[in-house]
């Protein structure tokens, strides 16, 4: 049982917690038993470790998982995992502007694995798609998608066949009355600031999801109710 | 300024940080310029508090306020509220059978106010709808709303002419084919568990989101897409 945080593993994990030196080992850490069971099935599973001494687990101490594990503190089991490129634009695409929320990027990843938006681009200023509480909160669903990181104006050149729309509380065409056709891209804007002013210039077709009033709603949501529609 | 955790306006604050002592003295605090804006115009705010020192407001110490605060550490602004009953029982119902997180709870907020469920049933085991950050990522949905708290399986019997869907992943109606009556009642469940099976047991109807596979959604996005559906 690895008890020691001086250990060289335990010290490679903790350093897997920066999002920087996860980019940099390719490797990131998932938690809980369902997401480290899903991972050994899609063969990208490194290592396992557990608070118990069980085959296929290296076992940890209590005081070791929780320096490790960041969502919460009865945390049983983790994976090191290695990260696959999987940068394949398909047919509908979600587009996050610097989306910040680790919870609100994990349920927007189910939400477009659930509705068949397989490639998500993240633009600059985007939260780590790594982080454990994004990975937590995507419920597995960070395995089955593609992940494009971009310059969003430049990318936008990249893909002029596709039906762009970018989302407004103020105007734009109704969800109800958005064409469904076969490409189409999404973009998202942040929690605070919605779509960056250089992003919103270089669009001409924006949804609003209709309201009772001029509220917003929030991102993880908005996102998902245009995706069940247009899916 | 109060600068001292000593005094007892301070200590007043700080004690409603649990839930237990909201309840009891039936007050909340609000996080944020904008709720406290929110709060005094639905005259609901009992005082201002603010790390300067400006009109409307008393002043509080960046060490006061971040002991008060929860959302974040750079709330610049707080509230002490009362609250104010409002349990009305609207046509369009979402029932929440403990929902436990307070950025989900908050979401949910947001959405139903949005899409005209104007009411919302908290079941046992439901997080406070005064956490701080409930409230906080409920951005002022929370002050428009009325509020329910009860045993579901009880409240059911008193809503028998409402038309009362469950939610489940397996089977159901299909969301689409789901007829908007006037009177409607969504339950949701635990992030985790689901429906627990009490208030499962007295359905007849559920309803469900196509997805290209049986995996789950988030339940606030699942209770959104639902209530966008359902307006």
């Amino acid at each position: 049982m690895l008890t020691s945080l001086d250990n060289p593993n335990v010290k490679a994990l903790l350093k897997l917690k920066k999002a920087k030196e996860r980019k940099k080992e390719n490797k990131f850490i998932v938690e809980g038993p369902h997401l480290v069971k899903e991972a050994r099935k899609l063969n990208l599973l490194i290592e396992a470790f557990s608070l118990e001494e069980k085959e296929g687990y290296t076992a940890l101490s209590k005081q070791i998982m929780d320096k490790i594990a960041e969502t919460d503190t009865t945390v049983t089991e983790i994976g090191l995992c290695k990260m696959i490129e999987k940068s394949e634009i398909t047919n509908k695409l979600l587009i996050l502007d610097a989306v910040q929320d680790p919870g609100n990027l994990g349920a927007i990843m189910r939400s477009a694995n659930a509705f068949g938006f397989k490639t998500i681009v993240l633009g600059e200023g985007s939260c780590d798609i790594y982080n454990p509480k994004v990975i937590r909160s995507s419920q597995g669903a960070i395995f089955k998608l593609n992940f494009i990181n971009a310059n969003i104006v430049s990318f936008l050149d990249k893909i002029k066949d596709f039906d762009v729309y970018g989302t407004s509380v103020i105007n734009g065409i109704e969800l109800d009355k958005v064409k469904k056709n076969e490409k189409i891209a999404i973009i998202l804007g942040n929690e605070g600031n919605g779509i960056s002013k250089d992003v919103f210039d270089k669009l001409n077709k924006n949804i609003y999801i209709p309201m009772e009033n001029t509220e917003s709603l929030n991102v993880s949501v908005a996102a998902s109710i245009i995706m069940y529609k247009l899916r």
